[in-house]
């Protein structure tokens, strides 16, 4: 927290003009820094400037009297959320068809649905729905999977430039063990792949391609080379999914005898940490496995509900933290049935708790830790995003809970309670890079 | 279902009095008579009569066509929901706290609250917004404990009956490792739960009092014989709490050398299905134990919830199903953080696939049979009560679903999607006994 500093006379009339662009907004700030606790400031300011954080004040400094003050009273200033692992196209079957595992799940349910996706109308109407809900539980950061459908895939980043919400989106990749019309040839997938990079690849833009190619099973030797190549050539991020379930761990054997193990697949193509890379679920990951995954940096996204709906198991993250790997929350709809990321860190605590019931020699999650996997650990895949700290782009909430905060309650369990019992109707404002984004509209077609 | 008959002429004049006091819900039923299955009666018809059903109509009898009719459109019309373990004082705590395992989670968090409820005016306080909540979740009946003290438990008491929703209502009894301010003696404890017993044992009320000894850490010998002869003399049910933590059952060990197992210790005392009884938890109730319940026709409480926020593991609801248990679902608050029993039954599904990941012999719950859990198995507990089959109390909610319903979805996925999205703002009405139940008011004081 930066305290209190003399202005000089050059720096006051350079901060004078500096003050016209600042923002000030005042409330009870909590955040975390590192995962063991939160910073907490009651009656707080955070200094924003150019869409990012300028410094958090427990007493505004003299210097800054100047600038616009945003006073949100008695009401909890925290980061947003960012949602490190998400499947958009699975929106519509959010909350239904979960009486099957992984394998079977994905040709009975998740690909029929995808299917649909050749028809930009049906993407319109589904994406609009499912960006107006990312907004409404206060994800304001996401890495998505859309469908192999390129134009598709554009409705959805147009979906997110619109609504002002910072997302890598990724046409999905895949030529193998998928219905006939949701495969592609290695060639057309880079050509689909070039078309959206060529467009949306710029530096500035919130929204990002991301090479995705679906999973080995889905994926050729050739496809899987197409797509590091990609990743490599236009530097682009890299997301997929690894060692969910033991059948599909098995079948990744037969599939890559060659690979030491389901990421070793991954990184022979170029696909495991050579880009920044996200890997979801790694439920079953150790080992060589895990060791090359902290070795190359590449990043878990752990997402408990969908373990547990799709019968996958329990990942046990607190291995993963002790190891210094880099791992994001996901929703990963809708294997997962809530968008909620406040509801995954619900479900990540727990799934640490049922590991700590059978090991008490390990510990389970803190809140501020699954607090901190889901802001600044996950939000790190975005860049600076994710904390209050200095330098870091103003994604954040405004939740005033005055009907949850009924006794006399710290901020930090006012916090607590919002993320065990509240939802979207104490989210009151939204804040992504500085920008107050407004509820994205539905395209009802 | 019943189907329609011809009317004779008798029966037509004492119909034509009936109808004058029967009203006829039409909508789209749901409910489960047994647990593999839901009944769903696309744009169908209740009878209810004297607060029961009389009857499920596809088609409406000529024969009632006099009856007044409540039509819900294209709304669900469901069971509500029976919370079979909850603990009304432990309301203020909800959502915080969650950073012990039971035991020392009831020395610094459960047992300090508690002792609060010494002052009349607080349990108003806390207490009518509990009974408020359970109310939105749409909760028409449940189990309660209350605190050892006679007159907050009175308060508890007067607020179900305002209200006019159905309870048990438990006097908690304790008499050491507890707080010298809730400790009692078995005397104390005889002569206040008598005059609850007298002022609330009458037949035909929707609250009654049940004998709740809080657990056998918590009672001697003399506590737990006074509550068995207690329920024994006045015919009342039972609850407390059966091996929930590994600890808690080798103290119990220590307790009571004499009994085979912690559910044998309850039973010499007469607290063990003598009279009807529910045992919370049981997440390590195995062999001599469940045989036990299942002879003495013994509920489970099934809390999956609290099961994971303490730390306490999983219970085998598939093998308590299977050994032909009496089994309903409990919220737990606030062990458990969640008062909607509708998000209990996605913790209990969740919680068997757990099971069924480990053992692939066992199978998981299906959504019905969770449903039957929550309604029909639970709420038998309370009489008739939890179906819509001839003869049941008219538990119901109406859940207006439009705002999920916004695809081609059948009945059942509509009313999946509300169990696992939805919430309280899609439960526009609640009945009980055939009355509709409005918002019960908050005491401020």
């Amino acid at each position: 927290m930066r305290k209190e500093r003399e202005a000089l006379p050059l720096e006051s009339i350079l901060m004078t003009d500096r003050l016209k662009e600042m923002k000030l907004y005042k409330g009870n700030i909590i955040y975390t820094q590192e995962p063991k606790h939160f910073e907490i400031i009651e009656n707080g300011y955070i200094g924003v400037e150019d869409g990012k954080v300028t410094g958090v004040y427990e007493v505004l400094p003299e210097c800054l009297c100047g600038a616009e003050i945003i006073d949100w009273g008695n009401k909890l200033l925290i980061p947003a959320m960012n949602d490190v692992h998400v499947h958009a196209p699975q929106y519509r079957n959010l909350g239904i068809a979960m009486d099957l595992e992984l394998l079977p799940w994905l040709d009975n349910y998740t690909f029929p649905e995808e299917v649909k996706y050749a028809d930009v109308s049906y993407a319109k109407r589904m994406y609009s729905r499912f960006v107006r809900d990312l907004w409404r539980n206060g994800t304001m950061r996401a890495a998505a999977f859309a469908t192999v459908h390129k134009e598709s895939t554009r409705v959805l980043m147009e979906l997110f430039r619109k609504a002002g919400m910072g997302a890598y989106v990724g046409k999905v990749d895949m030529n193998r063990n998928c219905p006939d019309s949701l495969c592609e040839s290695a060639a057309d997938a880079v050509r689909d792949n070039e078309e959206l990079i060529m467009e949306y690849g710029g530096r500035d833009t919130l929204v990002k391609p991301i090479i995705t190619p679906r999973f080995i099973p889905s994926c050729t030797p050739d496809m899987l080379s197409a797509c590091g190549k990609l990743a490599q050539q236009y530097g682009l991020p890299v997301q997929s999914h690894l060692s969910e379930n033991l059948n599909e761990i098995a079948w990744v054997r037969e599939l890559e005898p060659e690979s030491k193990n389901y990421g070793d697949a991954y990184n022979r193509y170029g696909l495991f940490g050579q880009t920044p890379t996200i890997m979801a679920h790694c439920i079953w990951t150790e080992g060589e496995e895990l060791e090359l995954m902290r070795k190359n940096g590449v990043m878990v996204a752990h997402c408990p509900t969908s373990n547990m709906n799709l019968s996958s198991g329990m990942a046990p993250i607190r291995t993963f933290m002790d190891a210094g790997l880099r791992i994001g929350l996901g929703s990963d709809i809708s294997g997962g049935h809530d968008l909620s990321i406040f509801k995954v860190m619900v479900y990540a605590v727990e799934v640490s708790k049922m590991h700590y019931q059978r090991n008490k020699q390990t510990s389970f999650l803190s809140l501020s830790e699954a607090f901190w996997l889901a802001t600044k650990s996950g939000g790190s895949f975005f860049g600076k995003v994710g904390s209050f700290e200095e330098g870091y782009d103003f994604d954040a909430l405004v939740i005033d809970d005055h009907e949850l905060n009924y006794d006399h309650y710290s901020l930090q369990h006012r916090l607590e309670r919002f993320i065990y019992l509240g939802d979207d109707r104490q989210i009151e404002r939204r804040y992504c890079r500085g920008i107050e984004i407004e509820e994205p509209e539905i395209a009802e077609s």
